[in-house]
């Protein structure tokens, strides 16, 4: 019997899935994500927040270790506060290639480094 | 200093990049990947052959661990061969929905699951 496998996506299909908060109210959605071809880990999913949590429509570089995919949800859920967000660092046009750009994000969101 | 970061990228702009074999021919490039949701980890890359190593201009869907990254070449680098790509199963539709499936096929390019 072939055992059904719900959590294996094409990465663009991940495009609009939402993200709730700790109190089920959804706060925003993935529009994409950044791997690590070196390690092979989905290492950022670009968030957008469309004006919930005081975050106006702009999009975040989230770390992907801050969401947890809840199956029977079909979304992600995160713990991540509108202080979080406010406090992470601003992210610059080349952050994906500033690694302590990175760290700083990582130690805001109080969330292990993926590439550790 | 920011240190450049160059494996970092968006999943869409994997699209293309080359795959090289053993002996540094180019035997085909990376359409897509798929991710799993609940490990955050790439799961497989859906490779186009274009001909080479006998697969027709067929994909097909490739474990993300026979890839290794290097980024001196930009691209990367399987020790996969024919024989390993005509022995594996062939993807039914819903393969990526059959854990079976998957089992078989990281058996037959000798390479540890993702979702261990």
């Amino acid at each position: 019997m072939a055992t059904h496998n719900a959590t294996l996506v094409a990465a663009s299909d991940v495009t609009g899935t939402a993200v709730y908060g700790a109190d089920d109210s959804k706060v925003g959605s993935i529009d994409r994500v950044m791997i690590d071809k070196v390690s092979g880990k989905v290492a950022y999913a670009i968030m957008s927040f469309g004006g919930i949590l005081g975050i106006g429509g702009s999009e975040r570089p989230v770390p992907w270790n801050t969401l947890t995919y809840d199956t029977g949800l079909g979304g992600f859920r995160t713990n991540i506060t509108e202080q979080q967000l406010n406090d992470a660092p601003t992210p610059a046009r080349e952050w994906h290639g500033d690694r302590a750009w990175e760290e700083n994000t990582h130690r805001a969101y109080g969330i292990a480094p993926y590439w550790i």
